[in-house]
């Protein structure tokens, strides 16, 4: 499926007849619109309006950025405001890792399946991807090297969600994420740690970041290996585009230069009103969000127990926004979408676009956060009922 | 003068003593900072108050996209919201742009001297720069086109800011842009033109914009070679990150694809209220501007004529932002900044970081948007004294 099918398909989330699992966007009716508007009239009301609408420095606004230092010294990484850089979404971050390690032919680690967007973002490079394994069963790192070389270039990073991955929704354990890290190291290349979901836990125990991991063994974060990229759309707004990386001190400074190249800098006001409203709100609505997204998980998840049909299998996340669904061998679930737009009027991701090799075409993904329990209710049981028929 | 250089000279802006002709910055006391705050306000007081906080499409928000194509009409580009893509800034364009056309050793025609910014967002697709001279003087394509050839590449694009350059404050008239075109049909390469400063108009009158002039030869917008990139940061709000691309549908359509991939879209809500802002206030706030700006630009030009030794000449723009400042050949404005800093406590940017060959060692910019009485009265006859002295 390309991508200009999938816009297209998304286009159907606007027809109010479609009941759709599609989108992976937070639900806009949990947004806190109130705090984000009262931010906006306080910053552009108050002493700093002019700095909020003026030109600002490239690694972004300073208090944002000693923020979200805390926030990663919270999470056993040990770092400063040197350590972390804005970006418009974690879009732009995995953009500009993707410019700053690939050349055209280097090799990318990446699971089968994994983030669309991180493949989007890559793919302007032209990379060859290999598969990563943190479940096990990962090449030897010689037979990556021999690999990466008969395609004329190096292995330059390995890319994974580690907490509830899009599109599978699963989480590595913490012997996982060592794994990863005795890989990189072996390899002597980068992981680029996208951790867009990670606040959303709904069950289960905290894994500590691979960054926090990788700190503990490299000395801190100036010697680590391990590039965090985080994101505020799926906490508090998307449509603001604030995101950050933490890393080693010398990347920051790479990413910096390339960020004045290609937009100058976020934008001052979305950054100076993130963090205000990150300051006053970001715990209350993670809480928030655990409570409805989770209500909508179970129900998801006991509306697939109750309704599909034998031969068909699930994850079941402990937190994020997605639900995994293998159907039986031979089943294509792109097909699938077609006839479920127009015979269930409901509407999935089908799961190959997320495969860098093409394959898992019998697999699809469905996301919770707008699944209220209308949705679910009926839209489950209608494309159970496509997969019976 | 290097990147890091320029950033920190830029960090003298907030050294109280420091008289600064500087940074390229509007004066921030002149945002409408009252009319952006209430559409923050009612943006996000509003029923579209989730759309505003939501993922949104990668080409823009459509209202916004529609009243630029107006804009575009009343310049004489006729055109729909088909041919109109938001952007980050116009620097996010000009790096798109580079990323669309150029490969490596590939070669871009730039005038000498260019915005900096252009070069900066070029060199990540590692270009060779050939010069550009709208004022006569251009060798013929067949000599571009060897000259190409011996560095491996293709003549990709013409850039070029024909209003009020930054940073020489020229405007280019007609028949010169009628000459860029020529010379572009020739090579049969793109024109990048850059309308950052095009509103600010002191005096003189208006020339068309060279897409105007390529639609009417080319038979309209979807067959021409010229794409316009357009900014609000000149007139509403810089760090509200909006700009624009007006351009055929076909270049359109390849933008909106890179954009997906590289940052997913411009923040909603900063393209809703920008929307709100510029249908109420964009026309006052030039005449504001221009009643501002053209006073300072006068009162610098006169402390000029006033003050500077035989030797040094200037500029004398209609429009923008910048007057370029001639110094006597073997002087070296980076030098002299050195000094004048340390000695005058007066700041301005030496011109050679904006010539592509790293000549123009004797020119200097000077911007005028913060040059209020006082910086002018006390600025200028010190950095004059230093040059007599």
């Amino acid at each position: 499926m390309k991508a200009s099918e999938i816009r297209e398909l998304l286009k159907l989330l606007d027809q109010p007849d479609i009941i759709s699992f599609a989108g992976g966007i937070p639900d806009p009716s949990l947004f806190p619109s109130d705090a984000i508007r009262d931010a906006y009239g306080d910053v552009l009301g108050g002493a700093e309006a002019g700095a909020a609408l003026q030109y600002q420095v490239s690694e972004g606004y300073l208090p944002l950025r000693r923020w979200l230092a805390g926030q990663m010294g919270k999470l056993g990484i040990a770092c400063d405001e040197a350590n972390i850089f804005i970006t418009s979404g974690s879009q732009q971050a995995l953009d500009y890792l993707g410019k700053l390690f690939l050349s055209p032919g280097d090799t990318a680690l990446v699971t089968w399946p994994t983030y669309l967007g991180a493949l989007q973002a890559f793919n302007a490079y032209e990379p060859r991807y290999d598969r990563l394994r943190p479940e096990g069963g990962n090449m030897t790192p010689a037979a990556y090297h021999t690999a990466a070389a008969a395609n004329g270039g190096r292995v330059k990073f390995a890319y994974l969600v580690p907490d509830f991955a899009n599109p599978t929704g699963a989480t590595l354990d913490r012997k996982q994420r060592e794994a990863v890290l005795d890989l990189a190291g072996e390899l002597d290349i980068a992981v680029i740690k996208d951790a867009a979901y990670r606040a959303l836990r709904y069950d289960g125990e905290g894994v500590p970041p691979i960054l926090a991991l990788d700190c503990a063994r490299s000395g801190g974060i100036d010697k680590a290996r391990t590039l965090y990229c985080g994101s505020f759309s799926k906490i508090l707004s998307p449509g603001m585009r604030v995101g950050w990386v933490c890393a080693p001190r010398h990347v920051v400074e790479k990413l910096v230069l390339m960020k004045q190249a290609s937009d100058l800098h976020s934008p001052s006001v979305n950054q100076m009103v993130m963090h205000c409203v990150a300051e006053s709100v970001f715990d209350s609505q993670v809480e928030k969000l655990i409570g409805a997204y989770r209500e909508r998980r179970d129900g998801l998840l006991n509306a697939l127990e109750v309704n599909m049909p034998e031969g068909v299998s699930w994850s079941r996340p402990e937190g994020g926004m997605f639900v995994w669904v293998t159907l039986p061998e031979g089943t294509d679930a792109a097909e699938l979408l077609a006839r479920s737009v127009k015979e269930a009027r409901v509407a999935f991701v089908p799961g190959n676009a997320f495969y860098a090799d093409g394959t898992g075409r019998n697999t699809l993904r469905l996301s919770f956060t707008l699944a209220d329990r209308r949705a679910v209710s009926e839209g489950i049981p209608r494309l159970a009922a496509l997969l019976k028929g």
